[in-house]
């Protein structure tokens, strides 16, 4: 629908071409599975595919394809395995491409058969940067099986500049069509994300688009996607409501409202927004204490997760005197 | 205690120099008092006071001086008035500095008596751009009785750039010793911030210092506020929690985070986390789609609030659809 921005004390121009190149990925489902052990009817997945293809969406992650022993199935639900029967429930052919996530040696070559065979048209491979070899083998067959393949190279908030280089370096011409800047821990702030916006692209060069998928630990999920976006990168990551691990992600509704492009309308999803917002009363993703201080000590938000169940949840002062002595 | 940021993989000078310039002011009570019509008792104020103290805030602002017969004292607690029976029960003479704001056309000469007189330090008037000759006659009066005097003009992102520059052009001079950006609405994003922070800077000149005061409706307050900072500010507003109006403002336990100053601890702050934390279940600031939609709009936070006193609060698409059609 296009709606302009409102602001009009600050002219709008400058920005608009930047922002309206965005191509939108959503993980609802795959990322804030991890909210839920990924138990989401399929009733709700098929709302959430029809929402987001009404908006415009780009792509929509639908879950993990994980090899078996990995998961108990009786533990967690269906979008943790997208067996193909559950799939076909779920989705339709379309402009919205479908994705779901691998995680590097969570995975065989048995469970990404050729691209022909299966609703998905994308593979995205999760790894951490000490498994890139693995992760390149990985690569390598979904090039081979006919999938657009992106890489999330995960916790890069850990890594010393020379270890983004060299896995940078490593994926240059490797054939891989996306490289997200993945803040996992929820540690990033606008001037890291303009700082590795660059040297992403610098590496990677134009064969290869960059993305990001952040994490709103300290309430800059949407903040740094949108200083990536001053930047020039082609791809966010967002889901409804913000779902997703600890904190959570980037809210899509959000997003949308910013990039201001007449080819999303944001009225779909409003719809489903009531569903998650009931959703976060009980899983308590966004913004919490614990997990500002676990993004701040750029650490991994299990701990932080663990303590958000607990009745003591917000009784933070020791948690943080701890990391304070340790980091 | 001077925590340096942890994330090694972005070199960090450049912004640190800053991140350290910047004075905080802390408008918990003030602000957050809009939740709740003022009524903090007096304990809680106190280890407000005490907390902040101990953190190394540089100014307190601890509610509002207002004439007789605005608001019901039976409707309203004691500091949308700030008594000096009341004041001196919770704050003490010290390096940090107490502040009150007062609105124009809320408050006479009476309520403000010489600073000697009293134990507060600053008066900030709040104003609307219109009424900014009102501001200027309260503002004389302000700085004759001897106080520090600052001044927000309320919700700038409905102003034309025309003027903006006629309020700033009237205030510079004036002797007003800080101006804010002020974001009623929780309408801007950071590229709105940057424009505006140049623009107050170059009108106002060296004598007045620039503040930001931002709302968190598209949970942009904190990351407007590092906007702001890598542009050049003074101070920064901010709240426990981000305890404010409607979706709230920056939260001062992230602020401190974030600017990563050896004379800030934000350790006294964490004690008081959790009663904020318990008392945002009942007053739900923070995010929720009603201010989300008001924010994007760019209008008053008003009919949002009354729509999440309501139990239908989250179905929001006829409010967007509504809004979409009126502007």
């Amino acid at each position: 629908m296009g709606l302009d921005n409102r602001v009009n004390c600050c002219p709008d121009g400058l920005v608009t071409d930047r922002r309206r190149r965005i191509k939108v990925l959503d993980c609802t489902i795959r990322d804030g599975g991890i909210c839920n052990q990924w138990d989401f009817d399929h009733a709700l997945v098929r709302q959430v595919f029809d929402a987001l293809a009404a908006s415009g969406i780009d792509y929509m992650e639908v879950g993990y394809k994980t090899q078996d022993g990995v998961f108990d199935r009786n533990a967690v639900g269906p979008w943790r395995f997208c067996e193909e029967a559950d799939l076909r429930q779920v989705v339709e052919a379309g402009p919205m491409k479908i994705a779901t996530m691998v995680d590097v040696n969570r995975v065989t070559h048995k469970e990404i058969p050729p691209s022909d065979d299966t609703a998905i048209d994308v593979i995205r491979i999760a790894t951490y940067a000490h498994q890139i070899e693995d992760a390149l083998t990985l690569l390598d067959h979904c090039l081979e099986q006919g999938y657009e393949t992106f890489m999330n190279v995960m916790a890069v908030s850990t890594l010393s500049p020379d270890e983004v280089d060299t896995f940078l370096k490593k994926l240059a011409g490797s054939g891989i069509h996306n490289v997200a800047i993945v803040d996992s821990y929820g540690a990033l702030y606008p001037y890291h994300v303009r700082y590795l916006v660059h040297k992403y692209m610098n590496y990677l060069g134009e064969q290869t688009k960059v993305g990001v998928h952040f994490h709103n630990n300290q309430q800059q999920a949407f903040a740094n996607s949108i200083a990536a976006i001053d930047e020039g990168v082609d791809f966010v990551d967002a889901t409804l409501h913000g779902i997703g691990r600890g904190a959570g992600n980037c809210p899509l509704e959000l997003l949308l409202f910013y990039l201001d492009n007449p080819r999303h309308d944001p009225r779909p999803i409003l719809d489903l927004v009531e569903h998650f917002a009931s959703m976060r009363e009980d899983l308590r993703w966004g913004y919490h204490l614990p997990y500002a201080i676990s993004g701040y000590f750029n650490i991994h938000p299990r701990s932080a997760m663990d303590r958000m169940a607990r009745m003591d949840r917000y009784q933070v002062r020791e948690m943080f005197e701890t990391l304070a002595k340790d980091t």
